[in-house]
């Protein structure tokens, strides 16, 4: 069975167990701006107004702009394929009449982006063909949000080997000689990799893979500089999500630039180092299915804290998926800016990262990021922990 | 001045003269799904909820996350940007309060998918912080639908630079040996080509190249087959859309396969040809600005059916820009699927696809897809037009 198959099953058994009568992604021109659940459901796009519908029954039934049916039924996903030429709104009601469905979930959320797929001026439109018939529109975001973030057995395998290239590159870092280039050039070089291998980027390539070294580089989703060098007593620090086969790694490593005679980092940094790892150590202690997300960053964040370190200004951890940031609950504290996503309950098989940093003064911003799978009994990491810090010279 | 200081100087004025008191962009999290006009304001992406603002007074400023905010001081293209951590409600009220601005231009239209880029999640969120406060959400279409579509000096040269590119790749086809090769095998190499020069795709990969050869073939965005191999006879399609440097063509292109001792088309096929080459230029001869889209589909198919063919049961043209099918005014008959976009008025400096086919029985499908730029006089034809039917052997 190919991904698509399995998760439309998947997205069959949810619909079932949900209050919704049917699930319906109401999309067009889905080359750019589509909605994100869309690569679970089609390989491809779409042009004109399209209904991708999945019924408590199972059935599935897709209404497409002419031109676009016949990739559909080859596809063999869809049980029905309804072309229209001129008007989708006939054949979607027919569609939705025939079965008498009352509760339609559609792709809106205020707090999951990646389960709030549908425009605002394409809900005007569908409330307006549904104008005076017995439905009500309602948000299928729990049904979205668990398609999404319960990994199937291929989906955990795709991002494991996206974990692996990633770390290869990072394997091969240290002996480029990189000393005295700027982070810039460090940017440029990892991104002539993942071209050369033809995978792609997790999140926007102009900002990934981030670099930084030292105490004056720019932190979070800066641009590497051309002026600041790779140079002795740095922290050097890389954050890097490629995609390969469609799914994301993100992991963030870092390295020590030692200055003559030293043989290993100074106290502080390594002081530092024992914190940010312990700190992923008490979140991961605490990360199993039921817990919610803001609890297990509580864990973390304490933990920082009792060592003498601020508080990190973001989330401990996301999902990670056919993108670097996933959606779905988040392993964030209770800030606004996260919504009601750090209230999620975590699953068995959902991937999270757990990364957190600390900047050390004068030497710069020691960050790390690992990726682990959720269990039944805890998290299992697919990432090959780091612990120690290596010596980039 | 970069492309996007020039598009958000277009921007500006377009504000000025628009009955919007400011042009707001609410996003977050734009890696998969953003909004499709974000390419125009911003290198990269955003992460927590953000607005992007463009006043009457061509004053630009910015409230994102605060890791999202170093590297849009950094651009240079914005008077101010506001950094937040937890909630962004509070410093995007505090923005608006000051200049007591009115009307909110919002990415939302029921007709145009490229000024549609506000989700519906967003819409009731951004509609909550601003209950009760003296403000009223409208639709920034005018705007968001001009400043995609009137393209600046810039964006024509990079349109015109994908065309060279994807002309050469037709330019070498034809002595590639491809006859007895399979449609699927065609699309490989091309995608290879495509590949080895770091080109992206103007729509989605799996549907580009569309190839189509003989009468068996899948039109319309269908996928390539493995079993129809290019033989004597057939009529060969090629439908293209490469990127480079963030601009896409789009270009259709045909050849015929000669049967042993056949040294030009058949009969049928060349009538055919002069059709869909006449169809083509009844349309560009009546494209100008201030017609409506409707009027130009129309000349076209008027013009195809006096020649004794079946009309196209697409439109005759779209615009082109950052993608093959980049929204705004569409030269489309008055069909309910296109909405209103068949009615926008055409534009100086907007480019426009020209493209029709016929099907011409047991030999193939007979399609020609040009690009030209709308000039005060007319089209400048941007693709070195097809109007002869060359031989694939």
């Amino acid at each position: 069975m190919d991904l698509i198959a399995e998760k439309l099953e998947q997205a069959a058994r949810l619909v079932a167990s949900s209050d919704l009568d049917v699930w319906l992604t109401f999309v067009r021109e889905t080359t750019e701006g589509g909605d994100p659940v869309l690569p679970f459901l089609i390989e491809g796009g779409l042009t004109w107004q399209s209904a991708l519908m999945v019924f408590r029954s199972g059935r599935k039934v897709a209404v497409v702009g002419n031109f676009d049916a016949d990739p559909l039924v080859a596809s063999g996903h869809w049980d029905e394929v309804v072309p229209y030429v001129q008007d989708i709104k006939g054949p979607l009601l027919e569609v939705l009449n025939r079965e008498q469905r009352r509760r339609i979930g559609v792709n809106v959320s205020t707090d999951d982006d990646k389960a709030d797929g549908l425009s605002h001026g394409m809900y005007l439109l569908l409330a307006e063909y549904l104008q005076g018939k017995p439905y009500e529109l309602v948000s299928a975001e729990s049904v979205v949000s668990a398609l999404r973030g319960v990994k199937t057995s291929t989906e955990i395998d795709r991002i494991e080997t996206a974990i692996e290239e990633t770390e290869a590159i990072f394997d091969i870092l240290p002996s480029q000689g990189l000393v005295g280039h700027t982070e810039r050039e460090v940017y440029d070089l990892i991104q002539h990799w993942i071209d050369e291998r033809g995978y792609s980027y997790g999140w926007d390539r102009t900002g990934n893979p981030i670099v930084n070294s030292g105490p004056d580089s720019m932190i979070g989703h800066g641009v590497p500089s051309d002026k600041i060098a790779i140079s002795p007593g740095h922290i050097f620090h890389i954050d890097l999500g490629i995609v390969v086969q469609g799914y994301s790694s993100d992991i963030q490593r870092c390295w020590y630039v030692p200055k003559e005679g030293e043989d290993e980092a100074p106290e502080d940094v390594c002081r530092a180092l024992d914190a940010v790892v312990g700190a992923i150590s008490a979140g991961a202690a605490v990360l199993k299915p039921g817990i919610e997300g803001w609890q297990v960053d509580d864990a973390a964040r304490s933990y920082l804290v009792t060592q003498g370190y601020e508080e990190y200004m973001h989330a401990l951890g996301h999902q990670v998926g056919r993108m670097a940031h996933d959606g779905g609950t988040i392993l964030a504290p209770r800030w606004e800016r996260y919504g009601r996503s750090p209230y999620g309950k975590v699953r068995e098989c959902e991937v999270y990262t757990l990364e957190l940093g600390v900047t050390v003064e004068g030497r710069g911003y020691l960050g790390i990021e690992e990726i682990v799978v959720v269990t039944a009994h805890g998290p299992r990491w697919l990432t090959d922990r780091q612990t120690g810090l290596p010596l980039l010279d």
